[in-house]
């Protein structure tokens, strides 16, 4: 094994051969300076982390780990579903520990590197002599590895220990997981690689960190690895189980599919791990099966919160236009896989509209999925929660501190400790700015560095500054995504008048020269989106958008005796807005005209559920 | 044990001391004649039942009694679930069992006979020594009982058994069931009975069967039981579970819970057990909790086709008017549970409320359960298919032959064969009639014997003739339902002039004589019914109901090119009837008027799905 250089903090690293139209910069060179995501990403490094290092403790993930490396005690996975053990907890310590390397990649923290130190060493502890490590299949199979390929988890697991292995290599260059997660691949690799045994796992996952694995070690047997993988899947070997082969993505072969379908979360994940194959062996065929798929989920199965998933009781896509708002499963998870996924296909192509979703699902179904404090988490972000609840696993419309199956806490902390990764791409030819948030880019263009400092109040304004501080000499491009939400943007460039631009990507070719100055102003109106009329759940209703930003009426906003649910609005009269400071800094609210008079306020929907339970709905009826 | 004498063909019993307003009559007093009713409980004796035993051969149910009675092989239950083993599926006998004892009591069927006769001999060979008989835990817990009360369904499996016990009893005075349900019964009572250990079962079902099992046999030990289990539920005894303690039903004591929550059926079948048990205590302030509870339910948690419970997860009641249609799970047992409901609370209470309930559910989200050959059964209902549907548990839009949870195709056995019995009752005063049917009923009157011959189209037709074939001389009260639905309604007495009735009940007491007819005249327009504005999920639709039943457009009746999902029907136009004798002898379609011009077909909703799968709506955008 070749283990290459420092390669700069990048979750996602096309090699230099992979059809790519845009290369991603490493988030070590991106400063964010306060705002929105400032505020953000300090309460993700600071108290998100370090809660979900105790949690994983108080919940007994850590200490099934440790069985695993020959501590005595009792394996505890959920103990709260009758009786059945999770298998895939292991994951959560590994999304953890890959939110931890990204975090100390851009600066250290002596309490977050004695956590992730500790529980390295249970890993290290853990891993059997042949390389295989999974708590679950130690502590209730016997230790007999593979077993049950449908439900077991097991390349699902190894699949998050190698991109946290990826995160701490590329960010730190520190290779105590990647020689851990290698060895767990290894064993994989000797039963199910080229000649071996046929198998794949219930769950898809390891075909993205596979392909992420070979980028970084160099290693072309992980990316046959994946690409065999995403080839035996979809002639159902793994049997129907309890709701159908489309499940577990088997139903039909990835390079066939046309729609997506089954368990959101594995579609998505699947996907990811489809681009990354196909950029890397410039398979188009299975690039275009994704981005079909793609088109069509959200052409017909994404709610307008970027949320995906519209059943709760196989956490699946619905059909075409099953969008209901109370029924939304939106599993905070699957808001994040399609960030995942569309952060691919915005590098292999290019697309605005790539970039435009993941804003869409960052602003509303990712971000809903967090409280305000940073330390509780939604797992289903319905659009739609009536005043008079019944219980169903959502912690009685409050988020919770963790979940029995956790999946999303640690999923939320490594998005986030990402996030300034997607900010911008860059490569000879130019800079492209793809989201925007107050912050310091430093990149290499064209062979020389280029400093760019953006000031914004994104997502509450729409005037975006871009500062040239530094940069080569040469012409090179500056590329602004202009979001297709904005009605109408102007581009201005070192003080010439504004002029308007299209929707899509707005581009100057020049000479930069420092202190040049590129002014993007989007056009912020409160926006009353009417429903697709093939949507019946949400017939006769409209919503309010601002921005990136969905809206949802709460009923801790309404006045004493009025009813969320009786609640009708009036489409005659425009809606305004209004500061919410009681919210956050600098968050501006919408006021809805109602009928018989007045107005009631909505607040951005990722804010809702921040002051106690009640009832809150997305779509109000006209 | 002192067993009674045969006491006529009667699933719900109440004792002579009981407070019920009103007498059950036998079945095997009731003689179904041909019509709609006819055709059923025709197919259901001579294709249903019988494909039933086929099919617990087939599925291995018989065989896992086997085993516990000691044959060799391996325990068989769900093998489509990912290895999880059912607990529940010995009742799947229990309840073909009683559909047969109905059966039998009304003809002899020598086929259904011998059939039951080898189930039988297996309980028998399979009941242990001291009484307990359950073959999931002969076989997984070696033999060791009530070690799970939240989920193994112990009490359940046995009040089954005690249903089909006294079933056989009540219509054959055949005993073998009672002593095996006995036997079992006293087991239980040992070790829960008063001074004994508190335990409740998760899942709510024998408390009715030991209320009708003390009824029977005379011993107040069983009703004691009953009201026990009752008081002890609703503590947290169960714990939260994973879909907390309203799942179980054991989330607020069972006589002050103001609103169904919860398990759909769970919530019935306890609720069922808590009328038995009222109006043989006299409990008022437990009768009055049920009833309240019933109320709420059909005010703000009932589908229009009878049909509850919105949640795939958690097969439970949504919030109130959570009602989406394609959502909707609509268990076909838990129509089935409303059934039997709310027989108990008419019996109890006389209103006709509660047999407008029956009409409503039965009609409509109970038959739509079964196809029209009898042999395939939908688990779930719901009121919208998208012609696109993904698969989801629901065989792709077809009924099944059966299911690995099969508690409906027996369920719906049961029910239509003891269908006769819901159409009347009778006491000294008078007889009441609830249910149309062409029918011939005997049945003792104030001390003499009357017959009735009703002669109807119904549900097609809305004229009701009751013709009086024998009666004793004095005086007695003829009660005819008047259904909510029928906006003008006549009766004429002997020859009288139709005189206008209003909804509820129509009653007529005087000394009949031998040849008086009675005319009852509904009208039956098709209506357009406008949802509740509080639902949600059908804003802007209409739906079209005549007499009893809901109707549904279906793609199958659409002209090529039509797509179900872009029709608008025009509310400007009057629906029509055409006759549909393709769907069925005598079946009357509607004629919907949809925008642009024109109209679609509509069947009735318990008809569709009988051509092969497609899309279907009862809710039509307008």
């Amino acid at each position: 094994m070749s283990l290459e250089e420092v390669t700069g903090a990048r979750c996602v690293q096309p090699s230099a051969a992979a059809k790519s139209a845009l290369r991603p910069i490493s988030a070590t060179r991106v400063d964010v300076l306060g705002g929105f995501w400032g505020e953000r990403l300090r309460a993700n490094r600071e108290r998100t982390i370090p809660h979900g290092f105790a949690q994983l403790g108080r919940a007994g993930t850590l200490d099934n780990l440790r069985l695993a490396a020959g501590a005595a005690g009792t394996y505890r996975a959920d103990a709260d579903s009758g009786g059945a053990l999770l298998p895939f907890l292991d994951s959560d310590v590994y999304k953890w520990l890959e939110a931890v390397g990204w975090e100390l990649g851009r600066g250290d923290d002596p309490g977050l590197r004695a956590s992730a130190d500790e529980a390295i060493g249970v890993l290290a502890r853990a891993q059997r002599p042949d390389g295989y490590l999974n708590s679950f299949v130690a502590a209730t199979r016997g230790g007999e590895p593979y077993t049950d390929l449908p439900w077991g988890h097991e390349f699902y697991c190894a699949g998050h220990l190698a991109q946290a292995a990826v995160a701490w290599h590329r960010a730190l260059g520190d290779d105590r997981l990647l020689r851990i997660a290698v060895g767990v691949v290894d064993h994989i690799d000797r039963e199910f690689g080229a000649g071996g045994r046929d198998g794949i796992d219930g769950h898809p996952c390891v075909e993205m960190a596979l392909a992420e694995l070979a980028r970084t070690t160099g290693e072309g047997r992980y990316l046959a690895l994946a690409a065999r993988m995403l080839d035996l899947r979809g002639h159902g070997s793994l049997g129907d189980g309890r709701f159908g082969p489309a499940y577990w993505q088997d139903h039909e072969p990835v390079r066939y599919a046309a729609e997506v379908a089954g368990h959101s979360v594995r579609q998505l994940y699947l996907d990811c791990g489809a681009v990354d194959v196909a950029v890397e062996l410039g398979d188009e065929e299975l690039l275009s099966a994704v981005r079909r798929r793609w088109q069509d989920m959200v052409r017909t199965r994404r709610y307008l919160t970027g949320g995906l998933g519209s059943r709760h009781r196989d956490e699946a896509f619905g059909d075409p236009y099953e969008l209901p708002p109370d029924r939304a499963y939106t599993e905070t998870c699957a808001a994040i896989a399609s960030v995942m996924l569309s952060w691919r296909l915005l590098l292999a192509t290019g697309e605005p509209r790539y970039a435009d979703a993941i804003e869409r699902a960052v602003y509303n179904g990712v971000l809903s999925g967090l409280s305000r404090s940073g330390t509780e988490f939604f797992y289903v972000n319905p659009l739609q929660r009536r005043t008079h609840r019944t219980f169903e696993s959502d912690g009685h419309g409050r988020r919770m501190p963790w979940q029995s199956c956790a999946c999303c806490p640690p999923n939320l902390m490594r998005l986030l400790s990402s996030w300034p990764q997607y900010l911008a791409t860059a490569d000879d030819t130019g800079v492209q700015l793809h989201q925007y948030a107050p912050a310091v880019i430093r990149t290499p263009v064209g062979g020389g560095e280029a400093e760019l400092e953006v000031r914004t109040g994104y997502p509450w304004d729409g005037r975006v500054e871009v500062r040239v501080a530094r940069t080569p000499g040469h012409p090179w491009t500056l590329s602004l995504r202009v979001p297709h939400w904005s009605g109408a943007a102007t581009l201005s460039v070192a003080g010439d008048a504004p002029a308007p631009v299209p929707a899509g990507v707005a581009e100057r070719t020049r000479a930069w020269r420092p202190g040049d100055e590129v002014v993007l102003v989007l056009d912020t109106p409160v926006r009353r989106t009417e429903p697709d009329p093939r949507v019946d759940a949400v017939r006769g209703c409209v919503a309010f958008e601002r921005g990136p930003l969905v809206y949802c009426v709460e009923s801790a906003d309404l006045p004493d005796g009025a009813v969320l649910e009786d609640l009708r609005c009036d489409p005659a009269r425009e809606p305004l807005t209004s500061p919410r400071s009681d919210l956050g800094d600098g968050v501006i609210g919408v006021e809805v005209p109602v009928a018989g008079g007045g107005t009631v306020p909505a607040v951005p929907y990722h804010a809702w559920a921040n002051r106690g339970p009640g009832g809150m709905r997305v779509w109000v009826p006209r």
